[in-house]
Formats: structure tokens, sequence, C-alpha cells
């Protein structure tokens, strides 16, 4: 690990042999963070899988996030790559731009959050830099997992007749973020609470991924929307999409914002930030797909199914289309 | 990789598609950068090894510096890091936070820079991010190799009696940044130009390190400046460095610019940025170490020894000592 800057009197070497190197405690290969880098042993067999996520305060989360929660998220995130990819994770390197007013006890506060999380994965820091920027807030993480040789989940795989399905519920990141500025009307306060802590916290769905190894055709994590991102496996797969607007899974919160406004459909269906996986399987496989729920620790649900053809249809329960293209959003 | 914002009406995924794509073509575990997360086989009886630097612009490069340079420096501080631990580079993954009003032009600039690299380094990009900032330009790289398993060079094997060898030259990088700023007196305009390049453009030492990987008993690459540098080996290593100061190895330019001006001497000592490899090895390897060079395409010179202590003591030409410590430079 590097260190240019000095951070409010602590110099960054203290910084990182105070605040990070505890972290990389559990992480033989970090070396404590003393060296000019860190080793992996990747495990016979297995192959690596690496993904790299980054985040700018204000842009990706708000301002005011608590900073134990921009540190999970920001790590759940790069995890949530490597559940599509059914990876299991093994460690990360952080890279952070601290703006100079940046107080030590929000640093502190961050390194909290990273460590809790890294006993709910079981991972540990690997190494990264720590340098001051005169900007906002920038963080770049780097999440290291394996992966059976050649087993990774793709995107490319999706053919006619398979299922679709989601893990979790979809649209509470996008509704979260709505919540935290106070602009979801008709909800109680618990409802507006629920949602936001979405938006803040996501949940990889790890265990899922690594099940579906042997199972899905396809995967993708849902960050850039539902249909955003079901386009993708259908771009690469070379297939469309159907989906049924009533079988997408919703929070009870979710709902009842629904309920109240109608047009919200577009954002659950659009917005993002869900971090839950979209994937593909035989149609055969549905029972062992839906008995996987169990074993995730999270629900599954079957949207919608893959058929011959381009990009992704919504079909509500009363038979209207609600056609998404990349320009937008129409229902006609 | 992920696409988050647009870019000058080119969308995040034409950036990805047009721009950053093609540096991925040879790179199959990076799936043309479609999917989630990238891939990587570690050849059997090898582990990985990986790092991640991070640069803002005006802090760690100048704003008016060629965006080509801009991105092999950002490459190049990252195998550096590599090539202290001996490690052979595989490839990247990048992150990007592109200010409000970057050009397209500019950032088709900077991945010119990175393919031009990337054959000279026989190294591919395997994924990343890509995300606007309202703050400058701020860039993260996750470099990764190999190296024969439990053979990385490391910080901590010093011992007394080793002599301690510097690669190439010393103080153009510091003194580079100066010369940009045109703060050297005296000096010719080829003189300015070639320190001013060095300060640009450093050169990872990667073929000396994988040679060092039987040889040397500690290795570091000089980022935070010489007397930093070998002073975490000394920490690292329990030991005590002494150098010689006339040994030093010093290009045409700096020492003219010495020559004007003595005090220098501090610039060149502490400045850093000069990515060359420090190193220690037993004495009776001096002429393996000095054979090197040939095999390696870069100087050589022997500047000191390792004895009982701590610290790194700088002894000059008439016998004088120049003590560094953490707090400063001080002659006496």
């Amino acid at each position: 690990m590097k260190k240019h800057d000095p951070q409010n009197g602590l110099g960054e070497f203290d910084l990182i042999n105070q605040v990070f190197a505890p972290l990389a405690a559990d992480s033989p290969g970090a070396f404590s963070l003393t060296d000019d880098a860190a080793t992996i042993n990747v495990p016979e067999g297995r192959e690596l899988v690496v993904t790299k996520d980054a985040m700018v305060s204000g842009v990706h989360f708000l301002e005011t996030d608590p900073p134990e929660d921009v540190a999970r998220k920001l790590l759940r995130v790069n995890l949530s790559d490597l559940a599509a990819m059914g990876a299991t994770p093994s460690g990360y390197l952080l890279a952070a731009f601290w703006p100079q007013d940046m107080e030590l006890d929000w640093i502190q506060a961050f390194a909290n959050g990273l460590s809790k999380d890294q006993q709910e994965f079981s991972i540990g820091l690997l190494g990264g830099d720590t340098v001051k920027t005169p900007g906002p807030l920038c963080l770049s993480l780097t999440a290291m997992g394996d992966v059976q040789k050649g087993q990774a989940l793709r995107r490319n795989g999706a053919v006619e007749g398979d299922l679709i399905a989601v893990s979790g519920i979809i649209g509470d990141g996008a509704l979260g973020l709505k919540a935290s500025q106070d602009a979801l009307k008709g909800l109680t306060a618990s409802q507006n609470q629920a949602l936001a802590a979405r938006y803040r916290l996501p949940q990889p769905r790890l265990r899922l991924g690594q099940a579906l190894q042997s199972i899905a055709t396809s995967c993708i994590d849902i960050s850039d929307g539902l249909i955003a991102d079901i386009g993708h496996i259908c771009v690469q797969s070379g297939v469309q999409a159907v989906l049924q607007s009533e079988k997408i899974p919703l929070s009870e919160a979710a709902a009842a914002a629904l309920e109240q406004d109608r047009s919200l459909l577009q954002v659950i269906l659009t917005g993002g930030d869900d971090y839950e996986l979209a994937f593909t399987f035989p149609s055969e496989r549905e029972t062992a797909v839906l008995g996987l729920a169990n074993s995730s620790g999270c629900g599954i649900s079957v949207i919608g199914k893959i058929q011959a053809g381009v990009g992704v249809t919504v079909i509500e329960a009363d038979g209207s289309h609600v056609n998404i293209d990349q320009s937008g959003w129409q229902h006609f």
C-alpha cells in the first residue's frame, strides 16, 4: 500500500498502519500492507474472478450517508459482480481519494464498516492506495474471488424457451434513493426507512450465484436496472426477454408506493441499484431453481421467459405491453 | 465493466464499446468487457500478485501533461510495484473518474497511451469502471501479475553485510517535476526536457525484478524517495542502511542541476517518483548482480551496505554524514 499525503495531522503511513492494516490482519498475502503488492494463491482447479467498481460522493451515494454504509455498499456492489459470475470472494483492494477536509473519525467509521462486512463475507483487505483530492470523495474497490475453471456464469448463454428469474425484490434500490430524498408520497415512516435502508445497503447474492453454476444459462446482477440488465443478457445471447410485470417481486413498501403512484413502475423497472441477480435457466429446472431459495437465503421469482427476437418486453396484468427502449419508457 | 453516465453525448456504453473494449481484445478472460467480472487463469506453480495505485490530476500528474503519458504513467507506476515483487505482469483493471467537461478526444488519447504500453509490456485490459465526478480527474489502476509460488520479493529479508543497489538513475523523477515547472536554473533546454520526460514517463524494471528473485534478499520500488523507500526495507528487515552519496547514479542533466545548486541533493535523495528498484543482496553475489545490467536493459549501481542498527545514513564524499529522518533533512 502506498501513502502520499498526510490526513488531519495523521500521516498517511499512520493512517495505513492504524486504520487499514488491521483489516489485512487475516490475509497472509497482504503482508500487513508493508510491501509493494499482495500475493494470492488460487486453489488448484479454480480460476481467479476480478471486478472493479467506482463510486463518487453525491453521485453514487449521498454525502450524508453513514460512513459505515458507504464502505459496505462499495464492497457489496463489487461482491454482487462476483455473485453474478458464481464466484466465491477471497479479498479486495481499496483506492480512496479523500477530500482535503475529510475527518479521521469518518475514515475510521468507514474502516469499521469494511471490517463488519469482512466478517460477514469471510474476506480480507489485500492492499490499495490512499491519496488526497481537491474534489469530492472518490472510491474504487477491486474485489477478487475464484470459481471452478471454465465455470464462471456469463451473460451469453440464454436460449429460446429458458425461464427468467430474479432473486429477492426489485425496485427498492431506486425507490430507496427517492425515499432518502423524501420524494415518495403516502408512505409510513417505517416504509420510507425500509426503502432508504435498501438503497444504502444492498445484499450481494453470493450463495445463490454459486449454486446457479450448474443450472443457469446466463446471469447478471441488477445494477443499471432490471430492464437494462436483462437487456444485456438479450444482446449477449441474441434473444428476446418477455417479462410479466405482476410477477416482479416487490417489497411491501414498494407495493404501497406503487399503489400511490402507478408511474413508479418505471422507476422499479429501470432505476437500478437493486444488486439482485437476474438469470435464465432451462424450464425443466424450475423446481430445482425455486428450491435454491432456502439454501440461498433469498426469495426467487420466475418473472418471464426467453424467446426468439430482440430486446425486452414487459406485459402488464391487463395484457397491455410496456415497451422500454434505450431512449426511455413508453406505454402503448 | 459498468457504465453510469454519458460522456459528451457518447453514452458510457459507447465509451466502453468504442474506446476501451479494443484494449481488452487480446484478454480472453475480459469477455470483451461484456460481463460483470473478468476471469484470470494463474499458471500452475505460480501465484497471483496484485497492486492498486491511485492518481489525481494536479496532485500526481500535471493537468497539462499529455493524456498518453498520464495513461502510461498510471500503468507504469503499478507495473513498477509488480517489478519490485519480481512478478510477470498479466493484465490490469481501470477505474476512471472523468470530470464533467472531459473531452472525448482526451479520453481517446488516454486509451491510445494504454494501448501503446499494453504492447510494450504484453498485457491487456481486463475490466473496470468509468464514472463522472464533479471534481478533478481521478484514476485508479489495478495491475495483476504472477510469480513462482512463495518466491515474491519482499522488503523484510535484508541482513547485515548485504550490499544495497539501485537500478537506472535516481532523482530525475523529482527533478523532472521541477523542470516541468521551470524551477531549475542553469540547465540547457535539452537537459530540462530530458528531466521532464522522465517525470512524465517512468520505466518499470520488470526484467530486473524477475531476475532478482533468486538473488535479492529484499526489494522495493522507489516511489516515495530513495531514503524513505530504503527506510521501508530497514524497518521491515530490522537493519540499518549506509549509503554513499557519490555512488548514487545521476543522469547528466541531474548532475548538471546539482552542480548549479548543491541543495538539490535533498530532492534527489527524498523526492521520489523514480520508479527504479532498490534492493539488497549478499556481497558475494555482486558480480552476478552487476551482470544483470545487460539482460535487464538498465544500469545497476551498488550504493551502500546493510549493517546492524536502524534507519538510513548517507555519507558524502568528504566523509560528512547527511542524516535524514522522518521529519525532514538535516546536514551536520
